[in-house]
C-alpha cells in the first residue's frame, strides 16, 4: 500500500509538473523535447506549476524545506566552462571542465520576473544539464482507515533536462524520492477501531512456532549428526573400513535443513514486520522477500509427506536422481549460452533494444529458448548495417534451433531415463548400500534411537527413521 | 445479442459523460485527472450533458426516475467530517468519522447555477469521493427483427470520482448496470415473421430426447449395481474372497455418467432457455454455461466409439492409464506451484502488475511454463529496489527452469512410459482380473442380461458388454 | 501490385472522406460517433470532400458516373415507416416496416444547400442507417515502368453510418470495390522497355515442360495398373490367394500422383497468368493459390531423393510410418478440442473477443496448445459476471493442462515409438510381405519392365523400380 | 555510442524537419500525406525549418556545404514530362520518360518568396516524387568525458516525398546519413584523463597472447597432420590395408581448430579496434562481429575441459553424436519448411504483412514452429478475398501441426535414441576401431611424441594424447 501511493504521487508530479507529459514514459526517461523554445517553455511550465501548487493539486501537499532550510525551487544549470563552436567551420574551442550554476527561487518573484533573469539564457551547445529540484510534504491519509497513524513524507522531486548527448534531443526525468516522516502535530477524532493488536499477538504466536520447530529440528540434527559419528567408529573397528561419503551424507536429513532455513527467514521477517508496524523500520522489500521465501519452502516442505506414499514417491525420487545430471548439463550448455550472450550483447548491443545491457540479453535469450517473443526479436533489427543484419539472422537461427532441438530435447532423454532407471528399481529393489546392509543387521540398537527421537521432534517433523528408510544413494 | 447491447451503451455513455474519454478504459477505472480545475470540469461537463441529453445521444434514451422517483441527478460527496492539515508544518487535525453529503439537481435549473452553489466547492484534502448518479431509460429495437417485442431497459449511470488515496490523482469510475423491464405500452404494427414456435418446439424435442437417454442410462446403471451386487455374493460363495476395489468399479459404466450428467445439464439448460425467451429470466450466464458444458461433454462422449477400433484404443487407453499417474505428479508439481504462487505474490506485488492478486500471479505463472509472455514478465519489474529486482530475476530463472526442463520432461516420460506398457499389452493380453477370468468360465448367464441390456440403451447407449470387454484394469 | 494499389487506395479514401479518422479502423468499422453533432459533422464532412475533391486530392482521381449514369452522390437513409417513442414512459409506437429514402447530390449545389434540406433532418430514434454511395474513376500510372499499359480503376465507395444497433453509438464503415476497366483513350509516348515477351516466353516454357511431366507421370501410373492386374492375376492362378491390400497399394508410387497434381497446378496456373498479363481476366488470387501449392509440391518431391540415401530414410520412413497412427490420434484430441471450441463459443462468445465466432475460437485454442497469447487469453475475460469467469478459468486451466501435458506429450510417445521400430527394422531387415518374396523369386520379368520404365519416365521421375525397393508397409 | 548518437540525431531531424512527426515510423517511411494542402505544408515547413534551425535546434548543429559547395537547400522533383490526364473519361496522354527539376534555396530569400515560385506549383497527376536534401554539420560533444577529441560529422539529410504509387497517399521518408570527420580546428583545455594509452597497451598484450596460442595450436594441427602421414604409411605398409576415413580424422583435434579461427578473429578484430580509436577507420560492425564471434567460440572451448570429467562427457558426446542425424534431418525438414516458405510468400504475401518478403516469411513460420505469435498471424490476414482467408487457415493449421507435432517430437527422438547409444557405450566400452587397437599395441613410440607436444601446447592447449583418447568415432 504504501509503494502504491509513493508511485500515484510520482505519477500524479508527473502529470503537474511535465508539459504535455503523455501518461506513459518514453523509455527511462518521461518525455524529450527538441527545440529551444520547447525547453524553455517545459521549465517555465514546471516553474509556474510550482507556484501554484495550492490551487492546482488535488493531493495533500505542502511546500518543504531544501537542504539549507528555505522553501523554493532550486533550479542549477551544468555546462562547459567556456567556449565557442561553430559546427559550420568545424571549429570548436572549449574548456573541457564543468560548471555548476545554482539559483534558488523562492515564491515571492512572479515567474514573469525569472523569466527575464539571465540565468535562464541557456547557450545549449556547451549546455550539459538542467537540474531543477524542491521538496513537497505529503500526508497519506488512507492509513487511517486500516491504522491509527497516518504518515508524512517528504517528497524530494528532481526534474533533469539532460543534455550531455547534444545530439539535438533534451530527454526530461522526474526522480521523486519519498521519505516516511512521523508526523508532528497528530490530532485525529472520530472512532476507529484499533484491532493492531490482534494482529501484532499473532505475529508474535507464529515466532514461537518457528521458533520451537526451529529448536527441535536443530536438535535432531545435531543427535543425527552424533549418530553417524558413533557409526561411523563403530563401522570402522567391525569392518576396517570407512563408510563412503554418500551413506554419510544420508544421517542428515536436508528436509531438516529446509526446514531450519524456513523458520529462520519466518522468524527474522515477522520481527522486521513488527517493527515496521511500529514504524522504527521502513525495509518493506527486506520484510516481504524474506516471509515470501519462507512461504515457498514451507510449501515445498509439504512434499516430503506426499513421499511417504510408493505412487508419489517415483515422481519424487525421479527428481532427486536427475537433478545432478540435469545440472551437469546445464553447466554444459550455460557455457554456450554465456557464449552467445556476451557475443550479442557486443555485435548486436546498439541495434536491438534487447540487447543493449547484458542482463537484458540473458533475459531475452532465455525466453528465446522458451519460444517467446521470437518473432518480435527477429523483426526488431534495424537493417541499417547489412552485415550486422545478417549476422543477427545467423545468430538468432543458429541459437534458436541448438537450444530448442538439441538441448531441449536432450533434457526430455536425460529425465526419461532417469525415470526408467528410478522405476526398474522400485520394481527390483534399489542397489543396498552399506548403511542399508548395516541396519538389516542390527535394527534393535536403531529402535532405541528412533523411540527417544520420535518424541522430540513431534512439532514439525516427522519421525526420523521413516525418512531415512525411503532415502536413496543417488548415484 | 443482450450482452452486446449493454455493453455498446455503457461505451456510448463512457463518450457521452466522461471529459476526455480516450475510448478505452486506462486500468480498472475509465480515466484519471491530476488537477482540480480538471475535477471541476468533469463533474459539470456530466452535468451539463446530462441536461443536453435528448440533443446529444443517438441512442433512443430518456430520463429515468431515480430511487426517490424524482427524476434527475444525485450527486455525492463522502468527506472527512473536518478537518484542517498543514501538510508544510506537519500539522494535521482531523474527524475520521465520514460525513455524506446529497444534492438532487433536477432539470429546472441551468449548469451555471450549479456551478455557483456552495455544494461544489470542494475541500479536496479531506474530500474521499463524489458521486454522480442517474438513471436513463431505453429500448433495445434491435429486437424488433428476430423476436416479437423490444426490450426497455433501466440504465442505473454512476459517475466516481475516488479520491481515497489522496495522491494527487483522481481515479473516474463509470458503472452503468442495465436492468431490462417488459415495456408498458407497445405498440408495434408492420410484417414480423413469428417463427419463434419452430425454436420452442425444438428446444422441446431436445428435452424430450435427453430424458428418453437420461431415464435409459439411469436403468443400465441401477441394473450394473444390481449385478454387481448379485457377483459379489456369488463370488464370495463360490470362491470364499472378496473381490477387489477395481473389479467392482468395472460394473460401473463411466460413460454412463458422463451421459447422464450431460443429460441433465442440457434439460435444466433448455428449460432456462425457454424461460428466458418467455421473459421470465434473465440468467443468460448459467444458461450459455450449461449448454455449453453438456455440448463439451456429448463430444466427448463419441470418443467412446472410437474406442472400438483397435488402432483407436491404444490410445485412449494409454491416456486413461496415464491420467492416475499424471493427477499425482500434478499434486506434487502443484505444490512447488502453490509455494511459488504465494511466493510472487507476497514479494513481488506492489512492483509488478502481473503479481498483483493471486488469481493473477498463479495464471502468470501458469503462462510462463507454457512459454508465453515470458520476455515482458521479465522486462516489467520496476527497477526501483535492487533487492526485489535480483529477487525476481531468481525467482524467475529458477521457476521456469525447473517447471519447463523438469517437470514438463517428466510428464513426457510417463506418459511414454504408459504407452509403452499399453502396448506391450495389447501384444501380449492384459494381465486377467478376477472378474475377467470368472467371465470366461460362465458366459452363458452374462448372455441373457446382455440381450435385455442391449434392447433399453438404444437411444444413447451402446451395448454394455461390448463396452465392458475393453475395459482395463488400471494399475 | 494491383492488390497494394487497391489497398492504398482504401486507406487514402479514409483520410479523405473520414472526419477524424485515426488511420487505423477501430475494429471492423473505420470510426464510430457518439453525438448527433458528430453525425452530422461527419456527413456534411464527407460531401464536401467529395465536393471539393480535385482540390484536396493527391491521387489521379475523377468523378465516374453511377448505376444511373450521373455523376455526384447519392444518399439513402433506411428508417422504420413511422414511430413515436417516449423511453421515459416505456412507451413504443412504432411500424416495424423499414422505409429507404434516397436523394443525388450532384456539384451544382453548395453543401450549404444540402445541410438545410429536410432529408438530412435525421430521426435517430427510428433511423438504422445512412448510406453515402460515390463512385470514382482513378489511373494507375505506376504500371507505365513495368508493363505497356496503365490500368483504369473504377471505385464504388460507400461510406455507412449504421444504427442498427440502436445504442448511441454509431459505427461508420468505409467500403471501396475496385473495379479494373480498360481505359478508352490512351496515348503514351517515351521510351518504354516492351519485354512482356520474355516472360510470356517462359511462361509458355513451363507449361511445356509441366506438361512433358505430366504425360510421363500418367504414363507410369497407368502402366503400374496394368502391370498390377497382370499380377494379381498371376498371384490368384499361382498361389491361389488374393494379393493382400497394402501390396496392392505398392504398385501406385505416391510421388508420381503429387508429381501429376502439382504439374496440373502449375499449368493451369500459368495458363491464368497469361490471361491476366493479356487483362482477360483479374483472377490474381485463384492463379497465386495454384501456383503456390504447386511450389510447394515441388519442395516436398525433393524429399524423395533424400530417401534414396540409407541415413535419410530412416527419418522419412519413420514420418511415414507414424502418420496413420498420429492422423487417428488427431481424431480422437479433435473430438475434445471441438467440444471445447463449441463450449467456449457458447459460454465465453459474449464476454471475450476471441471467442466471438467458432473459427476464432478454434484459431484461439489452436494457439493455446502451442503456448502462445496464454496470459492475453486469461486476462481479457471481463470479469462482468462472476460464474462466468470462474467457467473460463476452469475451462481455460483443464484445455491446456489437458492438451500440452497429456496430449503433446503422447504425440512425442507415439514418433519416438514409430522411430524405434523402424531403426529396428533398418538393423535386422523389414518384415516381407507377399510381394517382396515374389519378386525376389522372379526378378527377371521385372528387369525387362524397369528397362523401358527407365527411359520414359526420364524427365520428373526416376527409376520406378529404385522407388518401389524402399517402399515399405507400413502396418 | 558512436551508433546511439547517430541514432538519436536521425530522431531529432525527424522531430524537426517533418511536420506532424508522431514519434514512431509508420512503416518504413515516417509519415505520410492525403492531401494536397498537407503536402505543401509539409514541404514548406522543413524549409523555413532549416531557414531558422539555429534558434530551434539544440543541437551542436551548424549548416554545411553541398555537393556543389553552396550552403543552403537542394530541391528536386520528378515528373513525367507532359500529360494531360481525365480519369472520368478514361483519357490519358502521357510521356512516360521521367524528366527532373531542381532550385537551390539559399538563406537569403525568405520562405515567403519560395511559396510564390512557380517550382512549388506541383501538378500531382504527373508527380513522382520531391526530393529536399541539405547538408549539416555537428560535433559530438559526448566524447570529451571518454576521449581526447570529439568528432566532427556531416549528416547528409534527404527528405523525399514518394508518389510514384499514384494512389493518393504521398509517403515521406526522411534519410539522414552521417559521416565522420576530422575536426579542422580543435582547441580543447581543460583537465581531461588521457588514459587511453592504458586500454592500447591492453589490446596489444590480447594481441600478443592470441598470436603466441595461434602459433602453437597451427604448429600442433602440423605435427599431428605429420603424425598421420606416417601413421597411414606404417599401417599399409604393416597391415597391408587402408586406415578408414574416420580414422584419419581423429588425428585432426577440432577444439584445435576452434582455438585457431577464434585467435585469428580476436587478433584482425584488435587490430581493427585499435585503428578506430586512432580514427583511421570507423568500420565498427566488421569489428564488434569479430571479437563478438571470438568471445563466444572462447566460451564454447570452455565446454573441452568439462569433457575430460566422466559425467560431463556423456552428455558432449550425446550431442556429437547426434549432430550429424540432426543436421541430416533438418535437410529433409527444410525441404517441407523451404516449400511452406516459397508458396506462403506467394499466394500471402498481399494480404499479410508478415509475408511481405521472403526472409519475413521465413521468419515469421521459424516463430510459428516454436510456438510464437500463432493467434496473431492468424488474426491479421485480411477477410478480403474468402479463397485466400479458407487458403491461410489451411496453410497455417497443417504447417503447425505437421511441425510442432511430427517434425518437433523426431528431435526428441532422435536425440533420445543417441542419448542411450551413448550411454550403453559407456557401460560397455565403445566398439573399437583399427586405430584404437594400433594403440593398445604400440604405445611406446606414441609416449615419446606426447612428451614433447605436451612443452609444446602448453599456453592454450591441453596435452593431445589426452584429447586424443575421448575421441569417439561417430558412426
Amino acid at each position: 500500500m504504501v509503494v502504491a501511493f509513493k508511485e500515484e504521487n510520482t505519477v500524479a508530479f508527473k502529470h503537474l509538473f511535465l508539459k504535455g507529459y503523455s501518461g506513459t514514459d518514453e523509455d527511462d526517461y518521461s518525455c524529450s523535447v527538441y527545440t529551444q523554445e520547447d525547453v524553455y517553455e517545459s521549465i517555465f511550465f514546471a516553474l509556474s506549476q510550482y507556484r501554484q501548487l495550492k490551487n492546482i493539486s488535488l493531493g495533500t501537499l505542502g511546500y518543504g524545506e531544501n537542504e539549507d532550510n528555505r522553501i523554493g525551487l532550486k533550479v542549477c544549470k551544468q555546462h562547459y566552462k567556456k567556449g565557442t563552436m561553430f559546427p559550420s567551420n568545424e571549429t570548436l574551442n572549449i574548456d573541457s571542465d564543468i560548471e555548476k550554476d545554482c539559483v534558488h527561487l523562492d515564491l515571492s518573484k512572479s515567474p514573469q520576473d525569472w523569466k527575464n533573469s539571465s540565468f535562464f539564457r541557456l547557450e545549449f551547445y556547451r549546455l550539459l544539464q538542467v537540474e531543477i529540484s524542491f521538496h513537497l510534504k505529503g500526508i497519506d491519509l488512507q492509513t487511517i482507515h486500516s491504522r491509527e497513524l497516518p504518515d508524512c513524507y517528504v517528497f524530494q522531486n528532481t526534474i533533469t533536462f539532460d543534455n550531455k548527448a547534444h545530439s539535438g534531443k533534451i530527454k526530461i526525468y522526474f526522480d521523486s524520492e519519498a521519505k516516511i516522516e512521523e508526523c508532528k502535530d497528530l490530532n485525529i477524532s472520530g472512532s476507529i477501531q484499533k484491532n493492531t493488536q490482534y494482529v501484532l499477538v499473532f505475529d508474535a504466536f507464529v515466532i514461537v512456532i518457528c521458533l520451537a520447530s526451529l529448536i527441535l529440528c536443530t536438535r535432531s540434527i545435531v543427535l543425527a549428526l552424533r549418530l553417524r559419528k558413533r557409526f561411523l567408529d563403530f563401522f570402522l573397528e567391525k569392518y576396517k573400513r570407512r563408510v563412503c561419503d554418500a551413506d554419510q551424507w544420508e544421517f542428515i536429513n536436508g528436509w531438516y535443513i529446509l526446514v531450519i532455513i524456513s523458520d529462520l527467514m519466518t522468524i527474522i521477517g515477522s520481527i522486521l514486520k513488527m517493527e515496521i508496524k511500529a514504524k522504527n523500520l521502513t525495509n518493506y522489500d527486506l520484510c516481504s522477500i524474506l516471509l515470501g521465501t519462507s512461504t515457498l519452502f514451507v510449501w515445498v516442505g509439504v512434499i516430503r509427506y506426499l513421499g511417504y506414499f510408493q505412487a508419489y514417491n517415483v515422481l519424487i525420487l525421479t527428481m532427486q536422481a536427475s537433478l545432478p545430471k540435469v545440472l551437469r548439463f546445464c553447466a554444459c550448455a550455460g557455457m554456450i549460452y554465456l557464449g552467445y550472450t556476451f557475443c550479442g550483447w557486443i555485435v548486436l548491443g546498439p541495434y536491438h533494444d534487447k540487447f543493449e545491457d547484458l542482463n537484458t540479453v540473458a533475459e531475452c535469450l532465455f525466453s528465446l529458448v522458451n519460444g517467446d517473443d521470437m518473432f518480435a526479436t527477429f523483426a526488431q533489427i534495424q537493417q541499417k548495417s547489412i552485415l550486422v543484419w545478417l549476422f543477427s539472422r545467423l545468430y538468432l537461427y543458429s541459437f534458436i534451433s541448438l537450444f530448442i532441438y538439441m538441448i531441449l530435447s536432450l533434457f526430455i532423454a536425460l529425465i526419461t531415463d532417469s525415470y526408467d532407471t528410478i522405476k526398474k528399481y522400485q520394481q527390483n529393489g534399489f542397489p543396498e548400500t552399506d548403511l542399508q546392509e548395516f541396519l538389516k543387521e542390527c535394527s534393535s540398537k536403531e529402535k532405541y534411537q528412533k523411540g527417544s527421537s520420535a518424541f522430540l521432534s513431534c512439532v514439525c517433523c516427522l519421525r526420523r527413521k521413516g525418512s531415512e528408510d525411503h532415502l536413496i544413494p543417488v548415484t
